[in-house]
């Protein structure tokens, strides 16, 4: 088995992306199953160029995305993806696409494949605040994740395909004039891991 | 010199108290500093006549008392102590005074004469989201804190006091319905030992 | 024209739901359009029931639904619904389906096809704090919203169909014991009227 | 029975401050009592220079001033004025003093002597979310409450004075980016009439 796990570049202003930093700590191999690690630009289109080439050359059992999403409490996993782009700020090359349909072709939305609830479930067993996110905003987040699950759909049909959020890592809290809700990255890594196992044993 | 460290017993339905579980991980001796450990009861009146008999005791230097603040998203260096007590809820054995002076013969007010901003300052640095409040609320800890303070002011001139509020815990977090704010028990720990060592520095 | 508003009858231990409220002050036509009033009950199946017949018996242009989501700053026009159910409380006959598909030859999601957009401008342009959601929840606001949309997708063809959250009405944040984020009724009023006449004109 | 009104001119990039916009739609005279109405500019010193000039010309038995919090979902009484300052954002001249003692020949702190929480509980009878708050913060807002403090104190020892916090109106909060807690004027001027008939009928 195969799990590709994506991160992306820091943006927003921000010096690190916490969800790149816990995909470099994870081993090469989890249970026998290996681990590939990518890091992704955050840029529309340019994101997903990078991610089809890696799943050409790889040809992943599973895609794992992880990205940041600022002021939520804990990990969330995302249960669903839409067909839609309405960015509040511009990505790293400076496109700020509005209202925009991702795939014309492509459904409404695609509900992710890997087991979201238990995976929260067994997040929560080990100590992590974690929760279900019925909405992966409309940032590249949201974006990287329909064009996954649009290739589970369509093209790999074997494939599976999943987004997990991190909060902001304690350590970029520390930087900000005011507080805002953080997790260790230790925390997150472990999370990760917990995600990781949970859909090698499904 | 001698700290005094106070935390509390768990309360409001919590099965555990970050405040005390961090202060059991210090070590006995910081920089040459003793470091003296004691679980306060979270009960008006009681928890100041055990702190008192401690305080008689071991003579510190420094009172320095930590407790649980939910839905803050970082440590909290308290600022100031009010002469009222005003519970919402009831403490462990059932008191819940409303509208209370503390002492009838004490100030309106308190500060801590800890190095408040330098601490914050110091957790920063070390990468631990802080910041200075300046209300400890009316519940238990504000009332231990001016008991503290009203020592330092009246009777033992030389005492120093301060009061540090920590988040909900990332494992507490994980035990909650509804996600909150929380941080790791090893980054509360080194936000501690950073405020020991900016006391014992000052 | 006929625009056909639905509310919601109280729960989750609510004494009053704005949600109808705000719809029993409209006027019985709008610039020229009709407006018929609906309560619905806040259960399962039922809900939908009450709204089919009531879709049937007066043949709208328009189902423009409106409920209450706690913890929302503002008005919140919905984008899309989901094909699942999921709720955290029991409805208001003691249903609680968890992780439960709405229609099995529905689609994953449908977007909603009115001006959403548009609405959330002309409110913020009357000063109405308001912002478009990419969720509607689990619970019966989105169950209500993705049968409406079934509708206009595969039986009721012509028919649009809407959903606009709003927050805790001001009296009722005025009983809770802490303070939760409120917005006026004449306010939630007036954006209801916003809404409307949007629709009429687009 | 005489009560000077005092609210605060714009600050922070705001184009109104609703502080004074609710004090302006006040009548003349109450239940007997005559009001006055006064606009401090939001800078600290000049500030109280202003509103010592007008205490002095009127005499009045009571000053309340009512100053904006954003970020509060109610109306927030202070219960307590800190010998304070510390400025994160300029105030309206450029001056932004940190850690500085407002009064070295005053109290730590002085309670409010107006009748906060009965304020806050007909407030919440009126239907208008209400409470109690503990911190002024450190701002202009502390700064002219402790200046009224220290002065019924010391000074005119027969005069009253209280600060009441608003959120952001909800006008305000629609040209915002994110929505913000807001309350409506009309809902923030019921509840100055609330606190100031109750403050008459102590």
């Amino acid at each position: 088995m195969k799990i590709l796990l994506t991160g992306f570049e820091p943006f927003g202003g921000e010096e690190m992306n916490p969800s790149y930093e816990i995909i470099k700590r994870m081993p090469d191999t989890i249970e026998g199953c290996e681990i590939i690690k990518l890091e992704l630009p955050t840029v529309f289109q340019e994101s997903f160029i990078v991610l089809k080439e890696a799943m050409d050359l790889y040809q992943p059992d599973v895609v794992l995305s992880i990205g940041q999403a600022a002021n939520r409490f804990g990990i969330t996993v995302e249960k669903v993806a839409i067909n839609l782009v309405d960015s509040k700020i511009p990505d790293n090359q400076g496109n700020q696409p509005r209202d925009m349909i991702i795939r014309e072709d492509g459904e409404t939305a695609y509900f992710s494949n890997i087991p979201v609830r238990a995976i929260v479930d067994n997040m929560k067993e080990a100590g992590i605040p974690a929760d279900i996110s019925y909405t992966a905003g409309t940032y590249v987040c949201n974006y990287i994740l329909y064009q996954e699950l649009y290739c589970c759909n369509h093209i790999n049909k074997d494939m599976r395909a999943g987004f997990i959020h991190v909060p902001y890592a304690t350590v970029q809290g520390a930087k900000k004039e005011r507080m805002v809700p953080t997790m260790s990255m230790d925390d997150m890594k472990r999370a990760l891991e917990v995600a990781i196992k949970t859909i090698i044993n499904q």
